[in-house]
Order: structure tokens, then C-alpha cells, then sequence
């Protein structure tokens, strides 16, 4: 099937090259000649304006946005002109779900069909496949299905789900496309949706590891001295803490045969494996609008995440946006009890140097 | 290689048939002889008592303990006595690592060894093998390396971490065991202290699915009225909650591509996929004591751990544990601003019946 | 100064009374008449209907509108085009600040001044006085300052500031109402969006005493046998829970000199001594939505709100919102584990009953 | 009645100068000779020696400690040989309540009395009193009244609560001294869990104002740029977040008639009033141990306290602690979404310069 790709960065590079790969025919488009010029040295078809890509396309057309959230709607308020009744845009970056609606509703009304696809998978997707969720009319998301069966991974990427097979046969899951790695969810909204749900999990998976190996490492705490003043509380138990445990070794066994196993533990265990200190990160840790997104939902819908909002607000406090409270805290520390705020210190050393 | 085991519970059988199927020799012990029997059944050795299992070993004898950890105290009371200086007990339950300490330093007077082994797995774990954390001394953690070795998922149950052959061969895991599914973690303590600490990360791990999951459950929170009254929040934008979504088929999707693919996932995929509405459970959610023991050794180190933290705490209130607090918090409101509780109401219809 | 009440529920009602005790002039409005009878017989003015009240009412008017968030709205498109230039609509509820900067771009088209102001006080501020935190156009705000100062605490209602007399004499605060117990918080919306923090707050000051009283409740648990069981978490040092405690004692013992004392613990201690039990609650706490508003605008912001966030989905889930993510819970350890869930248990008996 | 003090820090200095002013006889030692020189020329008789200290006191004698929890042990090993059957040792200091029940069976041994008192009131309590939380056998208690209602606020501290009137005519809180300032809690240990869980509370109840405050900090969010690349989550709606809001103001206009009054708020507005940015602090909040062994004793006892929690592990991570978690989020973020970190950037000037 034909499909017009506009964005070329890493993501819709690859997802054109995976595309290009598995038999299907992209006409690649982006602001950067650049980004277009290396996908035609690979043999794909570029094109050098958006009129351009528009024109090349067969039509009923099929145009893929893989585009930064904050550009989807300047680059459709250029792109929307140029196309007819019964053409597709499906955008497939990481835009809000609100944003799919209003979308679809004006595109609608010039009878363009508009389909928003949460795509997972990162830089891992080319070779492995993407995760699609994906939001629209059922005959247009159909129609589309040859583009997404290639991006997707496949039955074979994992085994099957005990149980499915009876689910099957009774209806629930006949025809399903689930197995395959693409789903559609719901309508307009709806992938995108569930992407920020997937994305909000994914956080709270991120913090436990993360909390979690953190433990690990400092349960050599009854090692080192602690100063003995009124503001540090003591530990009452050294002997409980004495282990110098092998981050990385410890995420490679959980790798296999354990409860915790996953894709993320994986990457640990590859991070850990070459930087044990993982000394190339200072910690600030960004958050790009789903998590916060998630949680914004889940407080529309009365539903309690504890966790996924405690895994947002620690990547909020490692860029430094708790200080104001905390000099609050301070203060008041400082009022009703005379304390001073402690330095902050070198790592204690070892108090048994031997 | 010889093992007794004591302890034929679901974990400690399945733990014979994986070393027996491995061509481990195994002699078996329950205080419940019919367990016994089923194994004898299977082919296994028995013992009829303790003093018959310590007599049927070869010396220096390996034995391994499979028992609640409520009940490890009391068996190693009557075992102790019939061991010799040399022999090994393996405690491979769900031990506090504290008791592991103790215990190594009584056994250890009387020059028998003590080896704590974290063991997950799990239900599937005679199938794909167990994730072993293994605490003790170094000479004789090795000398059961063919019992953890054949017990363990073995190498070829993950893909290879990328980047560790360049780690091997600078020295930092040469000759690790990782990568076989067990791993001596340090001195005796460790392998439970790892294991606790594992525990407390699948916590988090499925505190952040069922979170995200309950979010998209309520994906349709627009369609069902909320009552207009002052104790009730509204819902501002109703149109933005309007989705049906099929949790069973995401759930499913995901497991392809996605970035939070896990093992945890994969069952979550079968439970859906057999009871969407997973209707066989009411929600009270147990705990077995390796989250409580994460989050007190957390707080010992001086570690924040917020996630895992909330998922513990929400298992707490999912049995009731939270109801006085919340009644406290009904009785300021009704104080401070004539509040009453409402009643709790039966599941709104939808606003759109047709 | 005179002023026109729209809404003579609990709150409104009282306002009119301070009001009129604090020799202001009120005319009182509600869609109930015999709200505004009731006022009558206390001798006050009342009006039968919207435009009589508005009528009644010298130029320019100032009408304050004491009605629920959710009719306000309603009310406005009823009133407004009643009202000429230069008069003034006060919304003293708990609406949304979104909403006031809506309202107040839609009045001030018509040159109608539009002022809302966050009220605090509850049922207590007819005696104690209401705080008010106020948005809006300075010279508005300030033509209202004798129904503000009529409606707030006043100077004497607490201890002076220590340093705010050197504060004022630099100029920072000279002028302030602050000390009265009125604020001009800033432009329209700025009175809501600081009540609502207000809110936000209050919720997790509530969660704070409410954690609290409730370990204290449970330090007897040394007392209360557990279940010996693999599916709960065994208490290792019983004699460490043996405490016997009266919380209604300990919250009046806290209301003088500890660093805890608050209006709220006042509260708790009034209702702990009328009802130790607090048996004339089920613990379902309902939420207004300022707490919901106030994470919201912490996650636009970027703030973290662990603690403010905790106390909201607390609440959320004392009404049963995290059941289904508690039985996903439930479904995953019964797939690794072959945990079958608990049945709630009657309360335990003491295992000492002598 | 005459009084022992062992200490003469902030907290023990002032209480000997409240004991004197209020008639009781103190005798008070310290290991530093200048501390007990500065109260002997206050008028007050001073000892040279834990022995002179002894010696001076009428038998039985009751000696209070108030020094670091860190040298109770070594304090009473000193002291407890001069002692005698029937003498009182009160431990005034933070303690952990663990301690008192072993030191209250070792001391008990040889029959000398062992109270344990939580004391609350920091810095103001020479002026305000001191809120008393007492653990001990009842006798012993009530034979130490006199110190107690002399360090104690005293009934005036505080309006009388609703209803206790009636409790205590129904018996149930007759001559409680809690209306006082102090109460007897329970048996050795139940003062200071008192006192624990107090200042468990006492942290979320900062928390809580502190997060608020920072909500209202970044009201003006919408007027400073964010960088628009994929690291940053683009603020939606800027024109909600234009408010420059004076915190001193409001947290002073919240002491009068708000729901959220309190001593704590008071201290703030204080703050606030002489450092508006509070930039004497940087934000390294310490903790002294009893919001680790609240939550420790919530987790024991199976209490959910999902915000006092979080209050703590707010301050861990202010003081760095959470770095290395951080750091293994930032790793899977590049390794599955080839993200970079953001480095730290200086606060962004306002978009709107005019």
C-alpha cells in the first residue's frame, strides 16, 4: 500500500525504512531537504514540498505525521488545503488526545478522514516493530490495515496468551488484531488515549525499578558514618546494612525466570552493564506531557493513581522544581525548633577502612 | 548432585521434579507424608522423618528448607541437631533477611553453613525455570552451583544484554553466573535482602498496571451522569470521556512492541482475556511481608521510595485499613462545613440510553 | 454599604447575618421563598425575584452571588442583563478559576465588573468570620471593602505576625488587609485560584491527622492475634504494639503548645470526645473539586504535589474508585503465585482476653 | 516540688526557667560547666557532677533527661548506680519508644520508676508551655503532677473543645488532665509513640503548606517561555497561569477565619513576612527519626499513610537521595527513546518583558 510519511526524524525515518522493507511503497517528506535526501539514498521515494508529496499520491491518499505534538497543527493547517474529500491523515506522534478530536471533527466537516495512532517502540522499533494504538472510523482504520501490519511486530513477537483461544471462538476477540501488535481502540482520541495511559504506566514501571535498585545500592548504608547530631537521624542497626551489592549482575538475573522480567528491566541491565555508576546522567529526568496527561484524566475520572502520579512528581523533583517548598520546610524548621539546614556533605567514607 | 528438600508445598515439589528432571538426585520431606508420597509416586526418594532424610545423605549433607518462613525456625530447631560441621542448609523460602543473619551466626558456631536463596518463579517457575538470589559464603554457595545451575532458566531463556561481553572482558562479570538465572549476591542476608527488594519493585511494577488500567476502564466516565450536588466533584468536560475501551485487547496489544511489555503483562493479558471483568475477585489484595520489609529497610538507607511506598499502602487500604482515617475525614468536613456522607450509590446508568 | 445576596443556603444565609449585625445594608435573594422569609422575620430586607432585587438596589449595585458552582452560570445569564455599567457581580462560591476569567471577560464586554472571591469559614464564620481571598480590578475590589471587612475576622481574630511591622515600614505589605482577614490576591480568578489552593492544602492537612490517628488507633495490634497464613504479612514484635491509646484525650492534649495545633484539631477533638468511635461515619469522603484543581494546576505547572495528591486519591478511593485496580491486583497474584484471595475476616479478638 | 534536670541545652534550659518561674525547685546539671553556670546566675542551683546532682535531691528523687536520644544509654548507665528504689528517671528528650520499654524493664529491676515524655513546643514553649505526652505506671505519673502542670500551656492555652463537658460528666474523660497540656497515654513507651506519631503529622502537615505554597509560587508559569523541543511538556493553556501572587499575604489572610489555621501557618506568615523568597534556606530539609518510625510503626501495624509518607521521602529527596534512581530513569530513557538530558537551565525570563 501507498503511504505518504511526513516527518523524518528518527522515528519516522525508521518507521518509512520498516514500511520501505516490508513491501510497502512511502513517499518520504520533511522540512529538512537533508532528511529527505539520505531516505532517497536508501532507495525511497522523496518529495520536496508537502505540495509535492500531495501530488505524488495516489488518491484516495493515506499521509502519516510523524511530527513533534506542538507542529501536528501547523503542518495540517498547510497540509489540509491540499487534500480531497475521502483522503486519510493519520497522525502518529505523541499528541493529546483532545487534540485528536477537535482534529477529526474539522478535517470531518471537508470529509477528510483523520486517525490518530499512539506508536511505542522507541528506537528499538525498527527492528523489533511498533506498538500501534490506534483511534478512528472503523472502514478508515481498515483500510489502513497493510500499513499498520508491517509497523506492527507481529503474531510471532510473543506467545500466544493462554486463553485467548477460547475468547476467540466465543466471539469476544474473533478477528482481533491485537496478536499482531496494532489495535484499534476506539474512535477519534482513542489511540491516542490509550498511548497516554500506556505512558503513565510506563512511568510508574520506570520508578519502581528505579526506587527499587536505589535500595539496592545504598544497603551498604551501615558502612558509612553518619553524623551524630540532632538533624540526622541515626541508624539504629548497622549490622542490617552491610551489603555492596552488583547493580548490574542483579538486573541480569531478574532477567530471566523472575516475576519482574520485562523489556525495561532489559535496558537496565544493558545500561548497567556498561556504566555501572551510570555516570553519564546527573539525574534530571524530563517528562514529555503524557504522565502528566495520565494523571490528569485520572482525576477527571475519579480514579486514584498513586503511584503513577508519585512517579511523575519525583521526575518533576529532580529538576529542581520541589526547592521552593523545601526551603519552606526549612523555614518553618527553622521556627518552631531552632534548627539550622545542614550543609550538604561529601560522601561519607567508609567508617571500617579495612 | 544430592538435595534433600523439606517442604513439598507447591514450590518445594516442583522444585524436585525440575532437579530430578535435571538428573539431580533429590530425597524428599514433608511433614505431611501424603506429599511425600506423591513425589515417591513420581519416582523421587522419600524420607519418613528428619533423622530418615539427614541418614539418607551423603556427607557433607545439602539440604534444602521450602517451608513458610513462620516455620523455618522451628525446623532448623529440630534439624541442627542431627547435621555435622560441614553440611549445608539452604533456607529457600520468603525468610526476612534479618533471620538469615541470625541464623548463619548460630549454624555457623556449630561450622554448619547457611545459604538464603531468593527464589521467584513462581507457579510457572518448574516450567521456565527460577530466578535465584543466592546469599553465603563464597566456597560454599559454589559447591551447589549444579543445583542452582539446573534449577535456574539457564542462559539461553533471555536474549543476551548487549554490551556485557565488552564487561566480561574487562573483568567486571567474568565468570558471573547472571546470565544462568542465579547469582551470589554477597554474604549471608543478601539473597533475601535482594529478593525483598525484588518483591518490593513487583509491587510497584503492578500497582503502576492496575493504576493505568483502572484509568482506562473508566475511559467512559462521560457517559454516566454524576449527581448534581455539593458533596459530588462534576465532570467539566464530559465529551473527552466517552470511550469503550476492551482492556483485554490492549492489555494484549501491548505485549508487542510496546515499551512496557513484561511478564506481569503477559498475565494480566490471560486474566482478561478469560474474565474481562475479572468478576472471580472482590479486591482485597494481600500482602506477604517483602513489600513492608522494602519500605523500612528504604527508610533505614534514607532512600525515597514514593512508588513502591503507594503501592504498598493501596493493598493496605484495599482490606479496610484505611476506613478509621477516612472516617475522621468525614467528621472534619461534616464539622467545618456540614458535610454529610453520602451514601454509597448503586452504578450510574448511562446518560444516553439509546 | 448596601449589598444584594443571591443564594441563601447555610452559607449565604449567615453572610447576610454578619452582614446586617455588622450594619451593612443587605437585600436578599433565592429561588426558595421561604429562604427569604426566614431572613424577613430577622429583619431583613429580602426580594421576591431577580429583578426586584435589582430593583431595590441603588447604582451602582453590588450583588454577591452565594450559590452553588454549578448554577452559577444559570444565575449570571439571568441576572446580567438586568445589570448596567458600573455595577458590580461578586461570586463568593467555590467555582473554578477558569470560569471567572471567562465571566469576567463576558461582564466586562458589557462594563459590568466581575469579582470572585474564595471563601473559607464554614459553618463557624458567622461567629468567627469568613477569610477572603478576593480577584479582580483594584479600584472594583476596593469600593467592596466595607462588605469585606464586615464579612472577615478582623485584626483581633489572631496574634500579630512577629516582623510584619518591620515588613510594613519597607513598604512591602503597608496597606495590607491581609491582617483583617480580606486579601486582594490579584487580577480576576486570582481570589478562586487561591481559595482552591487553599483547598488543595486543607485536604492534605486533613489526610495528615487522619494517617496519624489512625497508627495511633492500631497500637494495639501486639494485642490481636494474625491469621498464620502465607497471605498475611506476620507482625514480628507484638510487644512493640500493646498500647491502649484515647485519641480524644491525646488530640485535646495536642491543642496546647504542640507544633500541631490547628483550627482542625480543634475540630477532631470535639468530635472525638462527642463520638471516640466516630460510629456516625462509614468513612465514604466526598471531594468539591478544589483538590482535583489544585493537582491539576500543580501538574501544568510542573510543582509536585506528592503529599496534596496522596490525600486527594485517598479520598477517591475511600468511595471503592481503585476497586477493579485492586482486582487486577488480586487476578495477577493469583496467575504467578496461586494466591486465591482472603474473605474479609470479622475484626480479630484479643489473644490476650484476660 | 523539686526536679532534677540533666541538660541544659535549648530545650532543657528553658524548661528548668518555666519549672523555676512556676515555683517548682530545679537542680540541673549539664556536662558542659558554663550551661549550668548560665542558670545559676538566673538564680537556680546548679551541680558539678551527675554524683553532686544526686546527692542535692530529696529522696525519692525525680531527675529528668533532656539531652540528645543519642546519649540517653550512656547517660543512665552513669546515673542509674547513684540511684535507689523508688527514684524517677523521666526521659524528655526524642527517644525512640523501643528504648523506653527496655529501659523501663532494666531500670524497673531495681525498682527505680522510668517515665518517658514527649515534648512538643520547641523554642516558644519557655512562653507558651509545652504539650506533654507521658508514658509510666500510673502512680509514678500522677506523682510527677506538679512538673508536669508547670511545664504544661494550662487550661487557658485554648477555648474549650464542644462536648467534652459531657464526655467527662459521662465519665469517660473525668479528671483528665489533657485540657491541661498533658496527659498519661499509657505504660513506658506510650509517651513517645504519642510523641512519633505527633511529629509524623506534624511533617505531612508541612508538607501539605509547603506544596501549596509552591502551586501558588508558579501561578506565573504562563509568563515565562518553555523550550519548545520533545524533552519539555509544553504548557497548554499559558493564560491560566499569569498570577503573581504575594505569598506573605496570603499565608497571613489564611490565619484569620480560614479553615486551614493553625501554629504552623502562623510560623510561615512569619517567615514570609521578613524573607519572601525564604532565600536564607536552601531547601536540605532534615528529619530527626520519628517520621521514619511513624511510618516504620504504620507499617507493622498495617496502617496505610500514603501522605505522611510522602512528606518524608519529600525530604530524602531534597537532601539528594534519590539521585541514583534518577539516574537509571535517565538511562532507559535514552536507551528506549534515545532522549538526552536536559541540562539545568537558568530560570527563563518573562516572555512578556513589557
Amino acid at each position: 500500500m501507498q503511504l505518504g510519511m511526513i516527518g523524518l526524524g528518527r522515528m519516522g525515518a525508521d518507521m518509512v525504512r520498516r514500511l520501505t522493507k516490508g513491501c510497502q511503497q512511502c513517499i518520504a517528506y520533511d522540512v529538512q531537504p537533508a532528511a529527505v535526501e539520505r531516505l532517497k539514498q536508501e532507495g525511497v521515494a522523496g518529495a520536496a514540498s508537502l505540495e509535492d508529496l500531495v501530488a505524488q499520491l495516489d488518491k484516495p491518499r493515506a499521509i502519516w505525521l510523524m511530527v513533534p505534538a506542538a507542529v501536528v497543527d501547523a503542518t495540517l493547517d498547510q497540509l489540509a488545503p491540499l487534500l480531497e474529500p475521502g483522503d486519510i491523515v493519520i497522525d502518529g506522534g505523541n499528541s493529546y488526545y483532545h487534540d485528536d478530536i477537535r482534529r477529526g471533527q474539522q478535517l470531518g466537516a471537508r470529509e477528510i478522514h483523520y486517525v490518530d495512532v499512539g506508536t511505542s517502540g522507541g528506537v528499538a522499533g525498527r527492528e523489533r516493530g511498533y506498538c500501534l494504538m490506534i483511534g478512528g472510523d472503523p472502514q478508515v482504520v481498515q483500510r489502513l490495515e497493510p500499513i499498520f501490519a508491517t509497523l506492527a511486530p507481529g503474531v510471532g513477537a510473543a506467545p500466544p496468551t493462554p486463553g485467548r483461544d477460547a475468547a476467540a471462538n466465543s466471539g469476544s476477540t474473533a478477528g482481533s488484531t491485537a496478536e499482531q501488535g496494532f489495535l484499534h481502540c476506539g474512535p477519534q482520541g482513542a489511540g491516542h488515549f490509550v498511548k497516554m495511559v500506556h505512558n503513565g504506566i510506563e512511568y510508574g514501571l520506570m520508578a519502581a525499578y528505579a526506587e527499587g535498585l536505589n535500595v539496592l545500592r545504598h544497603a551498604d548504608a551501615g558502612r558509612h558514618a553518619r553524623e551524630a547530631d540532632a538533624e540526622t537521624s541515626p541508624l539504629r542497626r548497622p549490622q542490617f546494612y552491610q551489603y555492596d551489592l552488583n547493580l548490574g549482575e542483579i538486573a541480569e538475573v531478574w532477567r530471566r525466570g523472575s516475576v519482574i522480567g520485562s523489556w525495561l528491566l532489559d535496558l537496565i541491565a544493558g545500561s548497567l552493564a556498561s556504566d555501572a555508576e551510570l555516570t553519564n546522567y546527573t539525574g534530571r529526568v524530563s517528562d514529555s506531557g503524557e504522565g502528566r496527561w495520565t494523571i490528569a484524566a485520572a482525576i477527571d475520572e475519579g480514579v486514584p493513581t498513586p503511584v503513577l502520579s508519585a512517579a511523575l512528581f519525583a521526575r518533576f523533583s529532580s529538576r529542581g522544581d520541589a526547592d521552593f517548598a523545601n526551603r519552606v520546610l526549612s523555614a518553618m524548621r527553622h521556627d518552631f525548633g531552632g534548627h539550622a539546614e545542614k550543609a550538604a556533605s561529601p560522601p561519607p567514607g567508609p567508617t571500617n577502612p579495612a
